[in-house]
């Protein structure tokens, strides 16, 4: 159903890696057909198998700070050396005909997004014990020491921020944290803000005999 | 899970009668064992199969007026004659034990509810035309027009207060209806508030190595 003036909801959806949220956004995403996902613009290098626009919107260093300059951006990031950004426009459009949105961003983004569309409604994912989230972030053990203390420092970094958000998932069992999180997004739908939109019609003929 | 300083939440539902309330409420507490149901008390007399403590708790009216006087309800109506009331005590402290209540109240009661618990999260049910309401309301025509005229005018007035709630579910489909609730009632034990009294632990742990 898309009615004339019906907003889609912005989700922001933030996680310590290791937390699961890639594999929770995307199946989301396959269950339930109201929600897309923002392509975000990147400076880094396309790799195999990737194609622009899908993966990521691919462009120049040069392009990519005009952007920032014009206040394209919703939230942007330079991650070693790379940019990482979400276009405003395209959130704002695909919202303003009443599509939800999800960015997969981490605090840093979320904070900035929170700044410019306060009515977003943003999630936290959490691995269900520190021990989990060390073992999946040292992995198999082949990474060198140094690289794997910087993803265990950004990791708690990340979590830090959990309570910035509005709602905590703990990823214990991935079917119980992947129905909390389309609960949030259904629950969303039903809000009377949003339903007045939908139902006015509705509700004005139930108030009142024709 | 019942934590410490963990606090239920109340979900206020009221419709129109013929919007099929009763049963959608019936069901969800079949499906989710955190909700209970706040019973009534009541003064009108008990009905051939009905349970005292089970159905309602019935009461004499001066009973019913002793409570009224201490402030012991957290609504009540006098509907034809016959007084119902929700007690304010089992709520706070069913609440209080982390358990979440839901109560089927009309919107005066809701009103009520609204001014003593600012936290509660109301739900309004419709049904999906004025068409359907209408043949759910005259039912078999074996009602006198009078009886009629007035379920007509009372399910109006009811719906005319709608917008005063927070959430807006259509009873189009009795399943989409039930999961619409089921989402509203998981998505509010996921707030990060509530949350944070249940994994404030997790959540220290994680921001934090040992």
């Amino acid at each position: 159903m898309n009615h004339a003036g019906e907003q889609g909801t912005l989700f922001v959806i933030s996680a310590p890696s290791g937390a699961g949220k890639t594999s929770l956004v995307a199946e989301m995403l396959r269950t339930d057909s109201r929600l897309g996902v923002s392509v975000s613009h990147t400076t880094r290098p396309m790799r195999d198998g990737e194609q622009d626009g899908m993966n990521y919107h691919f462009v120049s260093r040069e392009e990519f700070e005009a952007m920032i300059a014009r206040g394209d951006f919703l939230e942007h990031a330079d991650v070693f050396g790379n940019y990482y950004g979400t276009s405003q426009v395209w959130v704002r459009e695909t919202l303003g005909k009443g599509q939800d949105v999800i960015l997969e961003i981490d605090w840093q983004g979320a904070a900035q997004v929170r700044r410019l569309i306060p009515e977003c409604v943003s999630i936290f994912i959490v691995p269900p014990s520190a021990g989990v989230l060390r073992e999946r972030l040292v992995g198999r053990g082949t990474d060198a020491p140094d690289v794997v203390e910087r993803r265990l420092s950004e990791a708690e970094e990340e979590c830090r921020h959990a309570v910035e958000f509005d709602y905590l998932v703990v990823n214990d069992d991935f079917q119980v944290a992947l129905q909390d999180l389309l609960a949030i997004a259904r629950s969303h739908r039903l809000r009377m803000e949003a339903q007045q939109v939908r139902y006015g019609d509705l509700l004005a003929r139930l108030s009142q005999r024709a």
